[in-house]
């Protein structure tokens, strides 16, 4: 089991331990006091997005910020990206677990009311805003020169379930299903921390391309996070998809986070390629760390009955993910392993 | 009509024109393309929360922070108001449009994982938890030193209609009616770049009282944000109730928000005193400006049929609001007076 630490993201700032403990502090203190109870909140354990049943109908919710990618939107003076991001980072958190995104409200907190960069905000923001089918239901611009040093852009996604189609939580998973994964654009929002330490650290100039690129590395990196509601919508109501997963933070170990007692092989995972491959060499990662900190290729995972498999490729294929492809398959056991790497992930806690 | 600046918030560093051309730089960007269109957005103009009906539910939705009140936490270490406040800032919001609140998410952006505090603030999360009635849904806890000087705190509340009540929008506002305040509890969590420099001004030492006051300044500066979810539910679905309305940054200027063109003349509101006397005598301030900056006493105000307010105040009396009184009448007109102080606002843009 790779521990947290001391790896190059606890170098770069990032201590995993010390924040979950927080976390845990926090939540603590937030459950010291049962709520009163208005609507019935659906148990989620691990997930995404909490599941509230209100007034006969099942809405999911869930907040992500996009962190400090924000910081290399600053360098290169470049917004758009950002505001898209914040409708990615959310909204396939809801996809994850099967709900269909509607709405959005977006927090930007400024350290100046800069008109230029709201509007390159906006703008991003409606691209996303148009691929999940959302509505901006709301949204808070602070300008708080005191309490922020750059920008921080965040949101919080409202979903729900058509037609009363059940969540899907991962709790159908079984030994023997196959994991299916869909492409992702670069990094996404996740990593940055790290991304940034290693530029940084080799004196990387983000006007150039790294070998075999087309576009200038500042736009590779920015680009924004891929957003899955338009090929999950095409499964999510289908029996034989057992679980949903975004490939975030937490890179492949993050699907531990749908099915504790299984173990899953990510025996075709793809080999770090494009700009996987140049920060792994560029920063000399230890790839255990890389599979846990990025998406490595693959930004989001259906876990499906084998038998149905071949089925839902094709439907996937024909709704917005051309290139889904099978990754993996569960079996019995615990953890996450990419095999080909000798890498094999524990759960969380 | 006051012009928003240059008065004293200008001067402290809150740029009001600035700011709203910059968010509609922002909202003209993110409207640049209509949404695909799950569910059905209900107008709300110039409301404190987003209206969407999903699978024959109405939700509301809404997003604030705490803004530079984390900055006084800082300051004397207290958190656990701070916790409460997030809940406040955004519950308040949705009873503003008759929502009754039902779940919440916060999102923390932190400098370090420090334990003892975010623990604090859970705790001040489950009390406003319980008081709104809502369920924690989700947060986002983001150790982010790189992007944050201090704390920042903010969250996202979602509210329903129970038994299909339908909205209070304002829209039903007439000539004759009343207009009954809500006591606040000190400044709850607006107007605190204004406050905290008038303090480092004159140099006020916060663990002292000020003259008449039981408990140090810290203390009273801190109050949390009152929750008025309880008196709030037991009006909000009363024909009666013609519109509501969160007193927050905008101060008695708000009201503009829920009836364009009809003047509130607010000719009982209470006349300055305690916290806000003393505020309005230590930086000399203009009372119109103390007036749109603060809520001066009074948190929130129903807007209801005169032949109707004696019977729903002895309702807000039983149902957690014994303080509420009348402060006010609709006439014909435009804007805000507060006639015993020759105040006269004008609304927004």
């Amino acid at each position: 089991m790779p521990t947290p630490e001391p790896g190059a993201y606890a170098r770069a700032g990032v201590d995993r331990k010390a924040t979950s403990e927080a976390v845990e502090a926090l939540l603590r203190g937030a459950r010291s006091t049962a709520p009163a109870g208005n609507g019935r909140q659906l148990p989620a354990p691990g997930h995404y997005a909490g599941l509230l049943e209100i007034g006969g109908t099942t809405v999911a919710m869930t907040t992500d910020t996009v962190g400090t990618k924000v910081l290399l939107a600053e360098a290169t003076d470049r917004w758009e990206e950002i505001g898209e991001d914040i409708v990615g980072v959310n909204v396939n958190d809801l996809s994850s677990v099967g709900a269909r995104p509607v709405a959005l409200v977006d927090t930007l907190l400024c350290p100046a009311p800069d008109r230029r960069r709201l509007a390159a905000l906006g703008k991003g923001l409606a691209r996303g805003l148009k691929k999940s089918g959302c509505h901006l239901l709301g949204g808070e611009t602070a300008i708080v020169p005191d309490l922020v040093k750059g920008f921080d852009a965040g949101g919080t996604a409202l979903g729900y379930f058509p037609g009363g189609r059940p969540p899907v939580l991962g709790d159908r998973i079984a030994a023997g299903d196959v994991v299916i994964g869909f492409r992702s654009d670069g990094f996404h929002a996740n990593g940055f921390t790290l991304v940034r330490s290693l530029l940084a650290r080799e004196g990387v100039d983000l006007r150039r391309r790294r070998p075999g690129a087309r576009v200038p590395l500042a736009e590779e990196l920015l680009k924004p996070t891929r957003i899955y509601t338009r090929p999950v919508e095409a499964i999510a109501d289908d029996p034989a998809v057992h679980g949903l997963a975004h490939i975030s933070g937490g890179g492949v170990r993050n699907l531990t986070r749908i099915a504790h007692k299984l173990r899953f092989d990510l025996d075709r995972w793809p080999a770090p390629a494009g700009l996987f491959e140049w920060i792994v060499d560029l920063g000399d990662l230890d790839l255990s760390e890389a599979y846990e900190t990025f998406n490595m290729g693959i930004g989001f995972v259906a876990v499906v009955a084998e038998r149905e498999a071949t089925r839902l490729l094709a439907r996937l294929k024909v709704n917005g993910a051309p290139d889904a492809l099978r990754v993996g398959t569960v079996a019995p056991g615990r953890g996450v392993t990419v095999p080909e790497l000798g890498l094999a992930y524990t759960g969380y806690g």
